[in-house]
């Protein structure tokens, strides 16, 4: 729970007096796509950052969807308890709740000063409770150099001022242009790192077709683009002489913008990066092993910060733990599994989903299993779904389409012997037990996390202002 | 469209200078259910109304759910243009875009004062600019004489400036008591009009069941005391000085809360009362056979006051039309069709319904029709659900509970033949022509109204802020 492990942390003894600011770095789409774990995409700067730092190997977002993961970073609670169910932007119009408190208002109400640069997709934007937000996103703009310096110049300007700025890249989502990745031109200060089809590393869902191999070559330059640019504010950083009193964090929101990992709770939906470097870390360069979650990034920061949330606030206690008291261990015990839950992307696409996965088994409760399974609608006009769509026996790795769009109202898999998630053990007498008891977990966790889609957590009777 | 037929109202000519108040009263769940019309009930202060004014036989609301169709009362959109797709409130959380003008900010722009009494269940409040809120809707209040006596004293309070009050009833809406609507006590001023069971008019959607009758006495003694409300309400605005400047709506947000009506575009769900009182009209005690929809309301509302929408305001033209034009007729032409768009009702309560209404057919596009259709919480908790699912072979009326649950992709209704809309001629090669017709006026209905679940209206790569 929130703040009772934090007193073993080696940040809080004898740290009287030092700023403890915070730099969170979200991008959009990036898969676990890192050099230093082996893909083919080249990040020295996220590689660097690594090394001086932790690397989690076993991070998951919670819900694979921008903005209901994004509402989590920012609020430590889930997205069915946060009331961000799918996508805040345009016509989709969700929201958080009224109610809720975010991370930086939280932080605002401390001394903190609080800044975004690029891209909110969070609504409504008051509860954020930025001082500034810089250079809001614009449809196009991967100027990543211009988003450095500005982050740069705003954390200067803070003088003594505790700061909290965050980082939302839009890289490396697809853009609308004819590379997919806003790679038709090139953008200030950075390099154009592009790559070759047969260079790209194929992930496990995805079939290996030369549609892919190019889409994937130009998703990769994207993510190349913003390493620079995450090189460039990591510089910003040092040249304010914050980077010893400043824990960065980098992760993205979701998975990789390809079919059948963004937008699913399966594996490659939601296992994600996460990079911590906290100053005054004795170790550098660890991976940490513990399966966390986005829901432990709130209570993470505000640990770091010193700052509780209100005693009154009714959403306590958070769901999430500080990620300090481990980030200088390897295999820490008690960080075994991770839930997740999706209910719609796009306003129109409604596919209620909830899991859980542990070290051995994943399992996914589908809510309404008559519905066929959505595709966002950017990765349906990708030309990867093209490959896919119109190569006859093409798979999403091992996955059929048909098992992709057609899901059963509950799947588990052993992920020792099956870890691309494909042969659904639910069904299994062997499995009986196990099975039991993850239903039994999921559904105290949905009631504790006041699901809306759980029987019994909202009143038909209650005020309706 | 909006102001082009109002040039031909006797309400333009000779008025100017005269002030120009909107009364507008909003039921909760009241079924067309009048004694004016032949029902059982007693409404002596409606049908007095109806008496001065025009009684609309064949007036819809464009949607049977709350938040819904009151957010379409008060912008003048359809729910699926304006945002709010499902209940505003609590977990539900749906809201309007946050482009959407509604009618109380249009009116305060040109100078009108505004004020809503009781229940609000549109989101963001900002949005509805109201001047002041008086006695904000509280669970299981129904003090229908207090609400009465507030908007005297905030109307005398105007003087001068022209004002817009919305008085918006919690009857007769259930409530989480023994007897379902409140009717536990004695309200202040009002007389308890109790029914016995062997009175109601049963509606063609229910079976005549004693648990049946037992709900339908209790509705009925909420619908009575929310005519004695109107009755006070009516003898403030008199004795205001007002009575002769006012225009009054009265008018019920969706169909009555039983299986079968609340929560569904049958007719049940969405043919309602409305009554329109303009003072200078020359003949009163009409009855007016247009079909009229709730899209209508805030474009007559403006035509009355002289205002126009902001001439950049995107959402125009405003798809409705002024009433006033045809207040004075019978059987105007050129008003023989309604659209209807259901979306959610709670969250979790997801049934996507398209329809168009003629004179002759009524029309469903179910867009998931593999989901079963949810009922809503309130009903569903109902004496009346408890006696039709306990009793073996009862109906919803000629409905099957199978054929309620579970419908096929399109409905075709011939309402000459099948009033109750039980028959469904989709698939008759008679009906071949006319439904070929009807797919092809709602897809276009569809399309303009910018339906976020009709493809191409969505783009996904456009701005996320």
């Amino acid at each position: 729970m929130l703040a009772g492990d934090a007193f073993a942390s080696p940040w809080r003894d004898g740290q009287s007096g030092k700023r403890r600011n915070v730099l969170l770095i979200v991008a959009d789409d990036h898969g676990y796509d890192l050099s230093c774990i082996g893909t083919a995409v080249r990040t020295p700067a996220l590689d660097r950052l690594a090394s001086e730092g932790t690397l989690f190997t076993d991070a998951y977002a919670s819900v694979s969807s921008c903005s209901s993961s994004r509402a989590t970073l920012y609020t430590g609670l889930y997205s069915h308890t946060n009331g961000m169910y799918g996508l805040a932007h345009d016509v989709h119009n969700f929201s958080l709740l009224e109610d809720v408190k975010t991370l930086p208002w939280m932080l605002k109400q401390h001394g903190y000063g609080t800044a975004l640069v690029g891209k909110l997709h969070v609504k409504p934007e008051a509860q954020l409770a930025y001082d500034a937000w810089l250079l809001p996103e614009r449809a196009g703009n991967r100027d990543v150099a211009a988003m450095g310096h500005a982050a740069g110049q705003w954390i200067r300007a803070q003088g003594d001022k505790p700061f909290f700025l965050t980082m939302a890249y839009s890289d490396p989502h697809r853009a609308g242009d004819a590379s997919q990745f806003g790679n038709t031109r090139d953008w200030p200060e950075v390099p154009r790192v592009r790559y070759h089809p047969d260079e790209v590393t194929i992930p496990s869902h995805l079939p290996d077709l030369p549609g892919v191999r190019e889409d994937l070559a130009q998703y990769y330059e994207a993510v190349s683009r913003m390493d620079s640019g995450v090189d460039i504010l990591l510089r910003e950083l040092a040249a304010s002489g914050h980077a010893d009193d400043t824990l960065v964090i980098y992760l993205s929101d979701n998975g990789r913008p390809f079919p059948g990992a963004k937008d699913n709770l399966y594996r490659e939906g939601i296992h994600l990066p996460l990079i911590v470097r906290a100053p005054g870390a004795r170790h550098r360069g660890l991976r940490n092993h513990a399966m966390v979650s986005w829901i432990d990034i709130t209570p993470t920061i505000l640990d770091w910060a010193g700052v509780a949330p209100p005693s009154e606030y009714r959403y306590l206690p958070l769901p999430g733990r500080s990620l300090l008291p481990i980030l200088e261990q390897q295999k820490p015990s008690g960080w075994d599994e991770v839930f997740a839950t999706h209910s719609f992307h796009e306003i129109d696409q409604y596919y209620p989903t909830r899991s859980l996965r542990t070290r051995r088994y994943s399992y996914f409760m589908n809510l309404q299993p008559s519905l066929r399974v959505p595709i966002a609608s950017d990765v349906a006009l990708s030309p990867s779904w093209k490959a896919i769509t119109t190569t006859p026996g093409a798979r999403l790795g091992k996955r059929t389409l048909d098992a992709f769009e057609h899901r059963p109202a509950e799947e588990l898999y052993d992920l020792d012997a099956d870890p691309d998630e494909v042969v659904n053990v639910a069904g299994d007498a062997a499995h009986a037990k196990v099975l039991d008891d993850l239903r039994r977990q999921l559904a105290h966790w949905r009631t504790t996390t006041r699901d809306p889609w759980m029987a019994g957590v909202t009143n038909p009777f209650g005020p309706t202002r």
